[in-house]
């Protein structure tokens, strides 16, 4: 009975999405922001006044900021290599998660966005390519694009680039999650750092979680990927696993997910649907914490979860408790960003940016069932940018410009 | 008084230009055309929902057309080397002029244009970038790319994409010049074979003027640039103006625009102010056509030109009868191209949508001081837009999809 009616709720989305997507031809337009009604109108807008702000922008670049959508506009960028749960479906395929994302961007921290589908498999290639269309972007957002090439392209672009670069799926998951362990530790009354922690899953977000975690201050992780716990040593580890193979698993555990999985107290899943069983959450110390974010069927679904011990639940889905969703970061971080022209996203801003979201939790509305804030929720934007403005002012180091 | 009247309206509409992209941060906004209300809203627009369009357009990628905002939205391009008069400025500083005209094609055309600036001098480069970031677009604007790399890029770029390509400095202005010269020669009751045409500069606007007057029936056509006429076999030429060398001054006039002037029609001016006086007009034959489109000052004011003889004067601006302005052309051409998913943009289509703006001037309407529509009548964009769909859905080639 509830299987059935699952499967018709499901084939009611899919038939709607596409419906939507049809009948509207997409998700994003593009419009002006100033009045056209008369040929006064016309002169400032087009010529001849234009080119007084083009003189500006000539004499002073940083000019842009001001005269056009530099300052508030960012390209969301993907290669379609990593699209959702669907794997490398090619570049124009990825246009409508872009497009989403864009309007979500817009929606829930004022910045524009536009998709850009880049025809390219070739890291040095797309950053080449994101570098010369830079000029008229406030920042860069990447999206979808597959590891190990994601951290490369990412750490290429930061380099190259004086606008902040930003891989949602590496570094919007990392953050979701630390908010959600934050008040996860808060409810349990322990420690981040005494947590003994299971990621599953050791690609982009799998390894930004780890990355993100460590910096938090957890010191017991162990990555998991397809063929088990990932050590320091192992060859077949890409660059990206590699490193963070020197900072997790120090008491070089070996075997598979269901062996990994004994006497842990968290298990952070990226990876596929129904790997999580009851049995293996049985195996986990008492007051287990899931974070179960495949998407849109998790590692382990809530109720055999709780049948097996766990006492904080959380998915990516919006019809269950805790839904963990990067839609909480990105909006506010590139609206924090932008707003001091910060010319990077460091580790401080993400740090920063998963406290204001965990904090507004109150501790009388906290518990086992409400330790993040809800995906619709409007503060949350408004508070992931005021920590990351916070941070990018009071580090004052050259990445950040006064304005 | 009059240059002091003039000097004054000049300064205040510098002032204003200034003061309305600063206060708006530009012009554009990119904006969300769906609702985004309720928690489903967001499951349609975003996951799960949204992986319905990718499976799509992975099937084949032609669905991009229905389900996202390709098919109704084009590229905005330049590389900043040669904006309005001001010249190479640098990519970020054609930003304003770029989003002008994306505003004016929304508004004029509804069709949806992203400006990219792309920070290269190198043609391959750019041609490689735009490359790889066509397959989000339905189209490709390029604008303010100087002579005579535009031609190479365009050429390119039509090689290797299956959407159309424009480059509006040399279209735009082509198309625009011939509209108002067909109707010119219906005032005269002459024949376009006939005229005698001078052409003053040989840049991108004045070789694509010469190509589409010749398609279009023009026989005696001299092109000048600063050094004198061009004619075939001076070793002096680049590769664009080799090629219209040899279809154009057949009579190898030589010496400057004064010399060349003499017993013309017809000049053309797409150069600098003031290059025309009232004594070489008076060199001209009876009945003299003037199209001085140097802006914001033409080669010869009106009323100089008046007194030396000519007929019919046209100039870019709006101040003045006849304005001949891209403005007329391109939100048709790419409404028109996008609407019949035309692969190209081909003469016959210039042609046509040139005879459409000319033919919005009725035979009771056409005099001496109005050869050409208003560029704010909104029927311009409607009639170049149908011209040009008849054109793709009658010629019937591989450039076109059927759909």
């Amino acid at each position: 009975m509830n299987v059935l009616f699952n499967k018709k709720t499901t084939m009611n989305i899919k038939e709607k999405a596409l419906q939507l997507h049809r009948e509207n031809n997409g998700k994003l337009e593009i419009n002006r922001k100033v009045e056209l009604k008369t040929k006064e109108d016309l002169s400032l807008i087009y010529t001849p006044g234009v080119a007084e702000p083009c003189k500006e922008i000539y004499k002073d670049k940083n000019n842009a900021y001001l005269y056009t959508i530099k300052g508030t506009t960012i390209a969301m960028i993907t290669n379609g290599t990593a699209v959702l749960g669907l794997g490398n479906i090619s570049p124009v395929a990825g246009l409508p998660v872009l497009e989403g994302k864009a309007l979500l961007l817009k929606e829930f921290g004022d910045v524009n966005a536009f998709p850009i589908c880049v025809d390219s498999y070739d890291p040095d290639e797309i950053v080449k390519t994101i570098q010369l269309i830079a000029p008229g972007f406030g920042g860069i957002h990447l999206e979808d694009i597959k590891a190990p090439e994601c951290f490369y392209i990412e750490n290429q672009l930061k380099e190259k680039l004086d606008i902040p670069v930003y891989h949602d799926d590496q570094h919007g998951t990392a953050v979701a999650v630390l908010a959600g362990l934050y008040n996860s530790v808060k409810v349990l009354n322990k420690k981040l750092g005494e947590l003994k922690i299971v990621i599953n899953g050791a690609g982009a977000s799998g390894i930004a979680i780890a990355r993100i975690l460590l910096a938090a201050g957890a010191k017991h992780i162990v990555l998991c990927d397809i063929n088990g716990a990932i050590f320091e040593g192992d060859i077949m580890l890409n660059d990206a696993q590699r490193e963070i193979s020197e900072c997790t698993n120090r008491e070089y555990e070996v075997g598979h997910l269901e062996d990994i999985i004994k006497n842990k107290d968290v298990f952070i899943g990226v990876s596929v649907e129904n790997v999580l069983t009851q049995e293996m959450v049985q195996t986990m110390n008492q007051d287990s914490v899931i974070f179960a974010l495949a998407n849109p069927v998790p590692e382990i679904m809530p109720d055999l979860a709780k049948a097996g011990g766990a006492r904080i639940i959380a998915t990516g889905r919006s019809d269950f408790p805790n839904q963990i969703n990067n839609l909480l970061v990105f909006p506010g971080i590139f609206k924090g960003a932008l707003e001091v022209r910060a010319q990077d996203i460091t580790d401080e801003m993400k740090l920063a940016a998963a406290r204001a979201i965990a904090d507004l939790v109150t501790n009388k509305e906290l518990n086992e069932n409400y330790i993040i804030p809800d995906a619709f929720d409007k503060r949350v934007s408004l508070a992931v940018a005021e920590a990351v403005k916070q941070v990018a002012q009071s580090t004052g180091n050259r990445k950040y410009i006064a304005i």
